[in-house]
């Protein structure tokens, strides 16, 4: 877990927690209200004024409806934290785009998709410069996209999903590496064939994203960004090969890093 | 090319007229202008107050920019007609699918793709009740997504595309028919075989846009839509197979039918 002080859109004070997640959902909970806590004490004068919260899985603006890392189901706003401010809840990967549209490699755009790229991969699709999230809440789930029908089982319970060939977790397991940077360093026959259906599998998902949606830019975030050129450079081959009738939008880097999230929050808690 | 006169969403006269798209873009535009010419002659005491044209390849309300079909480039709306009467210009698939919010089977409905299979796949995709466009009009191109990489080739210049293995006249072809309802009706190995991979490709292409777009509803229209059940029945259960942690969008056939384009012209022009 990630939480800080944010004002403006600068980042005043940063704090990593472990997530409890082996202890069930009520203890995850708990812990993100006793971080709040935490959060909400004034120091160096500092005191908060509204509580921005992103999580992950399904969410609307009143609950966090589902989600399959934590196990919880419906969970108001309001459990998860008893400081007396205002509350405002989001979903996280949404949140980090929106705040890569608001301060970072997306500002000025009006059609992106934020691709953070990390245990999973998810979307943040912005549509004429609004996060869209669906009929439901459940729109942006590029990771468990077919790239290769009957392939790799996925944890989600399919197989072939575009997140068992490229998510850093992935790209690293399959080399029985603990990162993909590692996968990245190493110049044997596996390493080098796991990295380049990665970026196969990529350029397949976002060729079809790029057909059906007409991003102007594609933001990739999370662990995987950190490959830098190493990633961007056959990525960008690939995607215009993929192409043939129609340009590829432009790629980029995430300039916020692993700070988008709490930025995003911020805005959510701004808007609370 | 079809035309007609519609006042209120009701179609009260109906013309086909053969595009001479083999002599070229500047006649395919003179027999648009003569078509909609004899249309605005004042008939049974009816005269029209505005002209609304859809057509496909790349369109802005301003200009047809691109048709691959028609080989026309940068189009004003003005060239395609000269009765003193205010233009509207808008996409043919994008018009239908407007036609289907307003009329059809997607009525009341914020999250809708809207698929015409015919000789071609495209989409109109309406999402938060707008029809979306993409960032420079180039969206909803889901017959080209590639659901077999390194498939049969396809018109496109991309091999393994959607429409290569889902359109109607792919279906019909690959079988040596001149419908796909003739590929249906036919009780063979190949024909069953086509028709199998027909369903799988548009299963895997619906579930990719499912994971992206959480539609609420598919509407399908086109030639392919004639089939009814014999392609809804298989189509809902491959969909649903291949989405393991969350339902599937209801899947609806078109009920404007081939009247669905012109009726989304008229919308064009009421607001033009």
């Amino acid at each position: 877990m990630k939480g800080g002080l944010i004002r403006d859109g600068t980042v005043l004070h940063a704090e990593r927690r472990p997530t409890p997640r082996a202890e069930g959902p009520a203890r995850v909970i708990a812990a993100i209200s006793a971080f709040v806590a935490d959060l909400a004490v004034p120091r160096q004068g500092l005191r908060p004024t509204a509580v921005g919260l992103a999580v992950p899985g399904l969410v609307t603006p009143t609950h966090a409806v589902f989600s399959a890392a934590f196990g919880w189901r419906d969970v108001p706003a309001a459990a998860f934290t008893d400081v007396p401010l205002p509350v405002a809840l989001g979903h996280d990967v949404r949140s980090a785009g929106e705040a890569e549209l608001a301060y970072g490699a997306a500002r000025d755009e009006r059609d992106v998709l934020f691709l953070p790229i990390g245990t999973g991969i998810a979307g943040a699709m912005v549509l004429s410069a609004g996060l869209y999230g669906g009929a439901a809440g459940w729109a942006g789930q590029i990771g468990h996209v077919p790239v290769r029908p009957g392939g790799l089982p996925c944890g989600c319970g399919q197989s072939g999903c575009l997140s068992a060939y490229a998510s850093a977790a992935s790209i690293a397991a399959r080399c029985g590496e603990r990162s993909a940077a590692a996968v990245v360093a190493r110049d044997d026959p596996l390493a080098r064939q796991v990295w380049a259906e990665a970026v196969e599998a990529l350029a397949l998902a976002l060729a079809t994203y790029t057909l059906l949606l007409d991003p102007a830019l594609i933001v990739i975030g999370g662990g995987l960004a950190l490959s830098g050129e190493a990633l961007l450079a056959p990525l960008r081959a690939r995607l215009a090969a993929r192409l043939a009738f129609r340009p590829a939008p432009r790629i980029a880097l995430s300039s916020l890093g692993p700070h988008a999230g709490m930025l995003g929050a911020a805005l959510l808690a701004t808007r609370a």
